[in-house]
């Protein structure tokens, strides 16, 4: 079982090779909403995205067990092709990332711009075929999230925010696989008292609210839809329901309030975020209504990679007329709370 | 006549109340061009523009001359009209702000939320004679270019960026009423050698290239049509044309590269950026192509304040498929380069 040491070891292992981010915040969100909100910017972490720094921890970790493979491979259409393929070229050893045809050019030049080879797949189940036809033949398939390494790196993340920041009420994640709140759990579980930890979560891709209710792994046999694709994650592990389990709470977002926290992120942070960033915010804002005192909170921004047909539909409607105050709040009427009150 | 010592006082004075804004690159886009460019982030700036600090320099000197207004009045539909009414809040004094109905709510509700007085007039004309009014009434009109204050004020974001960074050869920023030109010039003017200052204009909005030319102030009647908003002013003053008539030079740079470079320093410095700050842009890539030799150079972001409107206008066609590398060079052949060739 994973506990803080681990986190604090993986990031003793990254911290040359990854940005230490800046902490955001703004004064004109604090007001409206009577709290204090401070943003981890891992839209500004190498690859744009807080992935970097698992599929760094864990290759880096191979590597000190002398375990480093010649070959790499990975399949995704998102940012964890791009942390492999970044990843590999830190580590100086090779990587295939498997992509569908669908992915945008944007992200394959990406992806080959590490070095990577990138090799196109019809859809989703080849490229998973591939890849698997590729760890066959001895390459090492690196895991999204089912994985202690990389969860210990992603919470390397909340690590630097609680060094660099005030002390916390909670931390805000964003939930796909569950590696970020997996690992953000342990980061927070260094503190006395222990900030809570809550995901957020695409109302319309619930697999780990659902997973958390039934007490075992719900799984999707298609990726959900969702605005928000970092979460489009068909399942959480057994080992990541099992820190989803330690957690305060898995929130569930609707599309609308997805789109919104995107919009007046982009607009207050003057920061680029994917539509994944605005979970962490839309579950803080959440359980900040629920709050009779005032609360200091972490929101993890994942990062900012998105593709042209994605801030399309962020921008489809203009939300910025509508300021996030607490009289504003009918926006919300659709979001059902999730938290288990676990305090 | 100013000289660098004033733009250095001007940032003593404002430098306790004002971001210090990072610098930030991109080893892609160095990669792809050839050069280092290092961005000055005045999108994270106070009111998210640079204009902050030419206002409230404007409002500490009168101060430090116990000439303070009482009462303070401003025109304008965009940064400025926001600059004057937090400046304003800094010293504690009251400011009225005329913006035209036609200014979008996040405008008028963010001038508010500074505690100034927001007033609307049915168009520009109307605005200004508003304005001249309150201020035949007492109030003081601060205006938002020329005003020496004002530009010395705008000079230190560029004065920061040479203490923080590498010696530049160049520095880049964009042209509306010549402010931030001018202030940037005497910043520069303090270093040995002292880097090239060039100003980047919309080629639809192109009377300070004009004047230039003309070696005399060219004056529109009518605001231009850009899609940068911060560069549509009518004219130069007669004071900011001096200044500019000692920079290197002023590019031209049509619509298609504001919203091309718009869209890439969103997707590589994942920072929110107004159109404006995509001209400095456009006219370092336009310079540095001229360039035998790998030059280091600033792009001052100017800010990252968009309307709904502008911003569906930046993304209306996708520009990301395009590498901003050498290879792609057709979309320039419409720049007219005006570089006046003062080295």
């Amino acid at each position: 079982v994973l506990e803080f040491a681990d986190v604090a070891a993986a990031h003793q292992r990254i911290a040359a090779h990854v940005h230490r981010t800046p902490l955001f915040e703004s004064s004109l969100l604090n007001a409206c909403l009577g709290h204090r909100l401070l943003f981890k910017a891992e839209n500004l972490q190498k690859i744009g995205a807080f992935k970097a720094r698992g599929a760094l921890n864990a290759l880096l970790h191979l590597k000190e067990q002398s375990e480093l493979p010649r070959r790499l491979v990975a399949f995704s259409s998102g940012n964890h092709a791009q942390a492999v393929a970044w990843a590999a070229a830190v580590v100086g050893t090779e990587a295939a990332v498997v992509m569908p045809e669908t992915s945008s050019t944007l992200k394959r030049q990406a992806a080959a711009s590490y070095g990577a080879e990138v090799i196109l797949a019809a859809g989703r189940p080849e490229a998973e075929a591939e890849a698997l036809r590729r760890q066959r033949a001895g390459a090492l398939l690196l895991p999204p999230y089912d994985d202690d390494a990389v969860i210990c790196g992603q919470g390397t993340a909340c690590l630097e925010a609680l060094q660099d920041g005030p002390p916390l009420d909670a931390a805000f994640v964003p939930v796909g696989g569950g590696g970020l709140l997996s690992g953000t759990y342990l980061a927070c579980a260094g503190q006395t008292p222990a900030p809570l930890v809550f995901g957020g979560e695409p109302q319309q891709a619930n697999d780990a609210a659902r997973s958390l209710r039934a007490g075992q792994v719900q799984r999707y046999e298609q990726a959900p839809i969702t605005l928000a694709d970092g979460a489009q994650t068909l399942s959480l592990s057994q080992r990541t329901l099992g820190y989803a389990q330690r957690c305060a709470g898995v929130i569930e977002v609707d599309e609308r309030a997805i789109a919104y926290w995107t919009q007046w992120l982009t607009h207050l942070l003057k920061q680029t975020v994917e539509p994944t960033a605005a979970l962490g915010m839309a579950a803080a804002d959440a359980w900040l209504a629920t709050q009779t005192r005032p609360r200091t909170v972490l929101v993890l921004l994942s990062g900012g990679n998105l593709s042209a047909q994605t801030r399309a539909a962020v921008w489809q409607q203009n939300y910025l007329d509508e300021l996030p105050d607490r009289e504003s709040k009918e926006r919300f009427s659709s979001i059902s709370l999730e938290i288990d009150m676990a305090f």
